[in-house]
This record gives structure tokens, C-alpha cells and sequence, in this order.
């Protein structure tokens, strides 16, 4: 924050400010408690908490007002939206501020992506600080579409609003004190800046290792008992509620039940869709579940923005006082955190995103899927004997390594409504290779479906029961630039475009919305059991680093050994 | 910390400890638990806490270990010790880590103090950090040795060791937007660095300003209700425990009889002189003491380390965890925080002095008092009718501003065992002058006293009852190059040479403490009504910023009016 003579003025008295939330209980971090006050807003900062007037005034008597949310942790890829219509999504229930790794559409555009994000969010009503992917590609055993070294990140840490390097999810690598790993950590301190976790299930001297290599966080943890021990060993904490992973309820009782301070406890929500965020709200359904599961609201919210200010050093937010930046959440009820209206530098984000507009992303970014068409010869897989199978796990990511009879005809594997035909096709243009195997669980029948969202590298995945289906779904993906497609019976059933970098829309948030519960009602009738998620439990299928058999654009990898399955 | 193969090694067992704290007793500050672990430490640095084995182990059973205690403020030339001195003699009851304001040395020397400063403290083994005084001079109203303005500090903002801005005095002319503050005050933003305050008694709408102008802190705090308030106001608030201010009980007592969270409360010492820190320690006294009052040992320890470390950034200390810088502090009993050994960056404090020599002043600094001999004449004071009369109050650094009649003789100010002479007589060789007045209270019979410790321009301050003990004092002071003179009939009965700019001692703080100790007595013994301290309480009749009635070189200062007294 600048000293600023105007401000300073508001402050005293000397002159009106621009807004002032008059008679608000303020949730005051620093004392926790809620204090009735006016709360003076000039120049987008708070001016003062006291008796104050101002050019305009809102009258908020019985309402609460709260600082601005912050996620400690989110990959916007996971939205499906583009930075501009997150940002107009997840501001509405009262983040104002996030961390955010992009893991993913680094390892599609490289470097270029950096660029790309912090042009893209530069002036948003959204505060948007970046940590850089850490792991790209997350292993040499399949071809993404751009490496991200230590090289290519070095000029990136000067960035102020690059606040560190991302999860270091190769925490194998970097309790082996691995070179790559040590020269991006390296880097990472020099800059004086910040190194994020994430090692599930790490302990012991392990993670006294992991810790003593610098990293700061950890927002993995599924029991409390691993959270104690992480926060023992000196990592915050980031309590996660996402779409897929849940460990709020586990992790907020454990905090209930226990002595333990809650100062270096954070809150974010790593991967969420825009339907949940549309319906809960955004790390507000973080503060809210605490809050329910009987957590002190001022806690919580302390958890949601002050807590995590401190930790990413965000010297300007987290606190409504005087030099703290006005992003603020006038609230209806404390308790049910119910959001009235959203503030960034002072004013309603919805009056801040009138007239503005997204920043174009570069042409090569928009046009990221490559490969020549595939045809029905590409996808044959011979078998003779038993054949490696990836078999999926109910609510789990891990998959089972199986060697079974698979069904055959004419030699080449024959898929059914038991053993569907994965395939990979490298799509970054980058000579990568197409994969094929048998893949059960999935149970799709009568057609194909057909996705560029592939952790990590984000090759085309695709699983059908039939090869025609799957070679109109893999083709016809690019031409609509990557994102969904399912076929079936020799026709397009539908198609999600995500053009941008095969991994988000462009479109308003909404049309994003409405379209992806579309096409997802549409893939799920098409015989796939529950639990399994036709796009999201498939995008993982590739990602060669989760035990214990994936399918890359190179082969079958088996994880467990971590080599790739000789043939 | 930078991430390094050896220590990670360490952690994980594939390599043994260069030290090892076996079996000890961990306080630890982020769980706020006490937990019985080995500590591991390797390259100065953390590796782990669990089970290991080193080099070099310490049996430590039944022992504890804590982080190396933080002064969040405090200024080294109070103890009149040049830096290596005030290390070694605040390492031994566990200080590890000071962030100080040389205010004092600035004053005399400018910016060349603040390059001696961080030359001095580069490979000590305490960890200095600077904040660049903020207020030098103190007022135009007086010569000192240098100025230290925004342009002077500029250069220094990216030094790593430089964590931000002095505490800011002038808060009047923050509060009132004055541009010479604000200038320094955005200079400090712009460098992502940090500002201290010292605003006794601030409070309303004024403190709010002191905030948005970008203030973080406040040690001034007297009672616990202006604590509360500038905590509220998103102030840090450091409570002090120095040799003249004490301000812990009513603190930490306010603490406990309230629900308000700990964590922005630190400590600091400020002014601390070498026989308390000898007696007492240094930080650790504000420990003990807080824990004497019936605070948690935890949470008194978490003060003096990770919330000030947290508060200043200083991201690898304040905790014993892997990662961090091995400071750390092993005691005897939590209780009473009874100190058995002091280690930084893994090794005894009392290894790491053997054969490290302090790093040479230059010789300017060495030579800071300059002014041509002054004769009785220059220290006459003509009087026609009721004169200006500095009364000093006891126990109090205000002073009255009296006006009545005083002894005379032929039309000539005569002082007596009641009405005491007090001379400044300008002493940077800047063109100053001879300044004289009447003090009430100081009582100094048959002789005088002399010193260039005077706050804040350390010019000269000299008072005696007769003008040929205050001259020779005057002139031996300039001989030994400033320090503490007694004069009396016509012999210099005692002297403490302060080459150092004429405020601090470069010979071992031992000697400093009983030379201090010896000459205080034998002021103490020439009629000086106890609480007045002969040295302390004089070096503060020339601030011309605490009121009432103040003497610089210039002359007679009225505070209250902020202007100079019309003769």
C-alpha cells in the first residue's frame, strides 16, 4: 500500500470518503471480534473504521462485513472457463483473491501460458497470483505440448504477482534431493519467494525432508492426524473443498477436537466446477461448511482470508482496516455466510466487470490441438494371451494393474460393455504416438466419447465400444479445438468446445455451465455406472504419476514400477 | 533457506546429523505443544525433528529447546555498546535476532552509519536487521551531524537486511499527510518493505491515518486499552520491556484478562542498558516475566519468536522446525526460562565469537566531536527579571516550562544546588552554537556533568552549579572523544570514553557495564535526587519533541508551541 496524501485525509476526517458502509459489523481479524462501525473506502482502500462520512453511503445496519475471500490454492483450468469468466464466477460469493497453479495449461502452451495469465488477469476485479508449475512435464514417459524448466521460469519470479513455485508434486524427487528439483527450489528462494506442497500421505522423515527442502504447504492432507504432523513440521495447512476432493469435514472436526492453534490453517478449493461454484458459492462454501460443522465464524473466516494473506505474504489484503485494500463482502447473515454484495477496491464487482472485457489469448493458444486424423487402423490392438487391463477404482483415482483374456476377434481386441477401448493420441503436435488398451469400468456402450482434458499433459483420451465412434469423436474434437465430444451410432451427440488450449471456453460462464451439464447428462445415459464421472474420472486415466497402470501417448506405463509396460 | 542436498539428506537418514539435540523437549510454535524429539541439524540449518543420529550429539533430556528469541525494536546504542559488543552480550541469554533503528548514530554520522551498521553485522552471529530511522533530525530546530533524507535512504531499501522504515515519530505530520513523510513512507511500499510506528496515546480517526499511511506496529503502547485499539486498527503491537519503559505487566496483564488472540503481540526491548541485559537478559526477561504473570510459556515464547518473525518476514527463523536457521535456544527450565546454552546457526554463541573480531569503525565515525574549546564566557547567561526555567518532573521525560526568578549576580545567572546551569553546546563541527538555561531538579552539587549522549542530535548536553567544572567537563569530553565526563572542583573525577559517535564504547561490553556502573555512582553521589539519573534523564533535555520546555544548541524551545522561545 502507498501512502496517499487523499487517503490519509479520509482517514483524519479532512475530506469525505468515496464510499463509506455505514453502521456494518465489521469482522475484525486482528481482534477477532465484530465491531459496529462505519468502514471509509477511498481510492479503492480502506481509509478508516470509525465515524465517518462519505459521497456516497450505504446504510448496513444487522449486516456483516468481512474481508475479501481468498482460495490458497485453485487451478482455473478446472473451472472450464477462461481466467475473465472465472474470475466473474468465483468473485460473486466473495473471492476476491486467488492463488492459482497453472499446472495444466502450462504443460500445453509453456511458458507462453505465463504470459498469457498474467496478461489476462492484470486488471481484473479478481487479484490473481500465480505459482509456477512446478512439474512439466510431471514425467519423461509421454509428450506433452511444452516443457516448463527452471530456465523457462527464472524470469517469471521477478513477477509480483508470481508469488512462488507451484505444488511440488514430484515430493518423491525432492526428498531424493533430485538436481531438477533442488535448481527450481533454488530458484524459488533466491527470489525470496514461496514453495507450495503436495505429498498425500508423506510422513515421517520424509516429510522432514520435504519441509528442510522449503516447501511451505500442504493441501493434500485426507485425515487430521496427517494435518497435525504436517503442521508440526512446519507447513500450513490448506483445507481443500473441491468438486472431487472433499477433506473439509475430516479436517475442520479434527481442528474442533484438538488444541491445535488454527493460525496456519488455509482454506481453497484446488479443483472446482462451475456448476458447484454456481450453486455453493466458492471458498464461501469453504467458510460455510466450517461454520456449520460448528467452527466460530470468525475463525473461519480468519482461516478464508487473513490467514492465507499472511502465509502468501499479501500485505494489502486479508484485513478490514485502514491500508487494506476495500475487498470486501457485505454479508447478510454471519452464520450462513450469506453473500449480499461483493467489493473489489470499493466498488460492487458487478459494476466492476461492466464494459470490461477479457483479454484475447494468442492465436497459437486457441489452436492447440494437432494430430492428422486418425483412422480405425490407428486404434487396432493385437492380443495374443492375456492382455494388461486398466481397471478403475469406484470414488478413487488409483486404477488396478490386471492381466486378463480380453474379448478378440481376427486377433485385435475387440472391445464390449465390460472392456472398453481406451486411446491416447498425442494432440500437441509434437510427434507424439497414438496408445491403445483395454480399459473396465468404464461401461460406455453404443458409442464414444472423446476428450483434450488428460492430466497432465492433455493428449486426446478416448473411450468407446466401438471404433467408429471413437475415431469421429477424436477427430471431430479438433476440429472444434479440443474439449468434449461424444458420438454414438455414427453421429456427433454433442461437443463442449475448449478452445483455449483444448482445456477452457472462452464463453460466458453460464453458457460454460449450462453446456457441460448438457453434454455431461448426455454421457452419463450412455451406460457409464456411477460413480464414475464419464469426462473427469477418464481425464485421469493418462496421468502416468497415480499407481498403478496409465495409459500414455507412448504405452501402457506401469506406476508402481515406474516403467513404461514392455509390450 | 535454499533448498540444499546435505540438509535433505540429513532429513531423510541417508546422511548423519552434524549435530544432534538428543531426547530434548521441543517447543513448538506451530502446534503449540511441547513435544520430546532428537532435533537434527546440519550446514547451520534444521533437518529435522524425530529420531537421529549425528556427528555430534547433546544428551538434552529433561532439557528444552526453543527458537532464538527476537527483538522486534530496539536501538543498540542504548546499551552503549558498538554492535559486536551488544551482540555478544545479548546472545548470552538468547537474543538471536534484532531488528533495530539506529536512530541515534544516524543522527551523528548519517548515512556512513548505516553502511557501518550493516558492515559491522554481516557476519555476526546474531541476526541484525536494520529499519532506517525515519526521523533525522528530529526537528529543524537544532544542528545534528547529519541528515538523513528520503534520497539518503533510497540506496538502502534493497539491502536484505533492511526491512523497511524506522518507527515514524513525526506522526503528527503522518497523520497530517506532511509530503517529507509520506515520501519516505511510499518509498518504503514501493520497496514491498515494512513501517514502524511510535505514536504514544494515538487513537480515533488520527490512529486510523497513522494505519492507511502504511504503519504495521507500535511499541508506545501504555495501557492495554491503546493496545487493543491500534491491535484492532491492524497495528502489531510490540510490548517493551526496556531499562527506563516497562510496559509488560499492564500489557501481558491486559492480554490475559482479555479474549484477544496473541498473535500480532511481540516483544522488544527498545533502550535496554548493559547491566539490566546482564543481569536480566535481554528478550528472555520479557519472557520470564510474562510467564511470572500466569501467561502460557508457549505463547510467551511464541511472542519473542514466530510472530515476530512472521510480523517482519524473516522467513527461516522463529521456529524449530526443518528449514529453519538453527538459532535456538536451550533451557534449563520453561518455567523460569532459565537459559543453558545459546546456539546460531547450529553452534554455541560462545564458539562462534572465539576468534571473530569486531569489524573496524572508520576513523570519522571514530571522531565525531568537534568544537572549539569553550571558556566560562561562552556560558554566560545574562538575566533581567523572571527567566525560562527548564523544571524536570520525576519519574517523566516531560518537562515544565517555568518562568520565575533566578539567582544572580551582576546581571549574570548564578547557578546554585536549586537552579542547576545546563549547557548544549553544538558538537558535529556543523556551525552551531552555545546554548544556556536555568534546570529545576537536577540538584548537582559542587561540580558538573558532561555528555554527548543527547537525544536525538547528541550535541554536547552539559549541567554543573559552577562554569569552571562545566567547562573543563565540557572540553575532557571532547578530548576523549564523547562519552560521560564528571567534573568537580576543578578536577575530572571520572570519564567513559563513547569514541563511537560519541555514543557507544568499541571495548568488551564487560568493561563498558562496570565503567558505566562506577561512573553512574559517583554522579549519583554529587547531590542528583534519586529518580533522576544523572546521565539518562539529562540526555533527554534537549529533544525538542516532548514538551513542555526543551534546550538545543539554538536555544530555549518551546514544545508546546513548537516554535523557539523569543528571547
Amino acid at each position: 500500500m502507498k501512502a496517499d496524501k487523499r487517503l490519509i485525509d479520509t482517514a483524519t476526517g479532512r475530506e469525505a470518503a468515496d464510499f463509506v458502509f455505514k453502521n456494518v459489523n465489521v469482522v475484525n481479524v486482528f481482534s477477532e471480534e465484530i465491531v459496529t462501525a462505519d468502514v471509509a473506502v477511498t481510492n479503492g482502500v480502506i481509509a478508516g473504521v470509525g465515524s465517518y462520512h462519505g459521497m456516497e453511503e450505504l446504510d448496513c445496519t444487522d449486516r456483516f462485513l468481512c474481508p475479501g475471500f481468498i482460495d490458497a490454492h485453485v487451478h482455473i483450468e478446472s473451472s472450464l472457463a477462461a481466467p475473465f469468466e472465472f474470475a466473474r464466477a468465483v468473485t460473486q460469493s466473495g473471492t476476491t483473491t486467488v492463488v492459482a497453479d497453472p499446472h495444466e495449461i502450462v504443460n500445453v502452451c509453456g511458458a507462453g501460458a505465463v504470459r498469457y495469465l498474467l496478461d489476462a488477469t492484470e486488471n481484473l476485479p479478481l487479484n490473481v497470483y500465480l505459482m509456477l508449475p512446478s512439474s512439466v512435464p510431471s514425467t519423461p514417459f509421454e509428450t506433452n505440448g511444452a516443457d516448463f524448466t527452471a530456465a523457462d521460469m527464472a524470469p517469471f519470479f521477478s513477477h509480483p504477482r508470481v508469488l512462488g513455485l507451484g505444488e511440488v508434486m514430484c515430493y518423491p524427487a525432492a526428498v531424493a534431493g533430485e538436481e531438477t528439483v533442488l535448481e527450481k527450489l533454488a530458484l524459488t528462494a533466491d527470489a525470496g519467494k514461496r514453495a507450495d506442497g503436495h505429498a498425500p500421505g508423506l510422513s515421517g522423515k520424509d516429510l522432514q525432508a520435504y519441509a528442510a527442502a522449503g516447501i511451505g504447504t500442504e493441501h493434500e492432507c485426507t485425515t487430521f492426524a496427517e494435518a497435525a504432523e504436517k503442521l508440526r513440521a512446519g507447513l500450513a495447512v490448506l483445507v481443500r473443498e473441491g468438486s472431487a476432493a472433499k477433506n473439509l469435514s475430516v479436517l475442520v472436526n479434527g481442528m474442533l477436537d484438538s488444541d491445535l492453534p488454527a493460525d496456519r490453517f488455509l482454506f481453497c478449493t484446488d479443483d472446482k466446477h462451475l456448476d458447484d461454484i454456481a450453486r455453493d458459492g466458492h471458498v464461501r462454501w469453504n467458510v460455510r461448511q466450517a461454520i456449520s460443522l460448528g467452527m466460530k465464524p470468525i475463525t473461519a473466516i480468519k482461516m478464508a482470508t487473513w490467514n492465507a494473506a499472511r502465509e502468501y505474504g499479501l500485505r494489502d489484503l486479508g484485513a478490514v482496516a485502514a491500508g487494506y485494500r476495500a475487498d470486501l463482502v457485505l454479508l447478510d447473515s454471519l452464520k450462513q455466510v450469506t453473500v449480499n454484495t461483493v467489493y473489489k477496491d470499493g466498488r460492487p464487482v458487478s459494476e466492476r466487470f461492466a464494459g470490461l472485457r477479457a483479454v484475447q489469448a494468442p492465436e497459437a493458444m486457441l489452436h492447440s490441438v494437432h494430430f492428422r486424423d486418425v483412422t480405425p487402423a490407428d486404434l487396432a490392438l493385437p492380443v495374443r494371451g492375456p492382455a494388461h487391463v486398466i481397471e478403475m477404482v469406484p470414488y478413487q483415482i488409483v486404477t488396478r494393474h490386471a492381466i486378463e483374456e480380453v474379448p478378440a476377434q481376427d486377433g485385435l481386441f475387440a472391445p464390449n460393455s465390460d472392456y472398453t477401448k481406451l486411446c491416447v493420441v498425442e494432440r500437441h503436435g509434437r510427434g507424439g504416438g497414438i496408445a491403445v488398451c483395454p480399459l473396465k469400468g468404464y461401461g460406455i456402450t453404443g458409442g464414444a466419447i472423446a476428450t483434450s482434458v488428460a492430466h497432465d499433459s492433455h493428449n486426446v483420451i478416448a473411450a468407446g465400444d466401438n471404433d467408429a465412434d471413437l475415431v469421429l469423436a477424436i477427430n471431430h474434437l479438433k476440429q472444434i479445438g479440443g474439449g468434449y465430444v461424444l458420438a454414438a451410432q455414427g453421429k456427433i451427440l454433442g461437443a463442449l468446445p475448449l478452445p483455449l488450449g483444448g482445456l477452457m471456453s472462452t464463453a460466458p460462464w453460464e453458457n460454460i455451465q449450462d453446456e457441460a451439464g448438457a453434454i455431461l447428462a448426455k454421457a452419463k445415459a450412455m451406460g457409464i455406472p456411477y460413480p464414475v464421472d464419464p469426462f473427469t474420472s477418464l481425464s485421469f486415466m493418462a496421468l502416468p504419476v497415480i499407481p498403478e497402470l496409465r495409459l500414455t501417448d507412448r504405452g501402457l506405463f506401469d506406476v508402481t514400477a515406474f516403467a513404461p509396460v514392455q509390450p
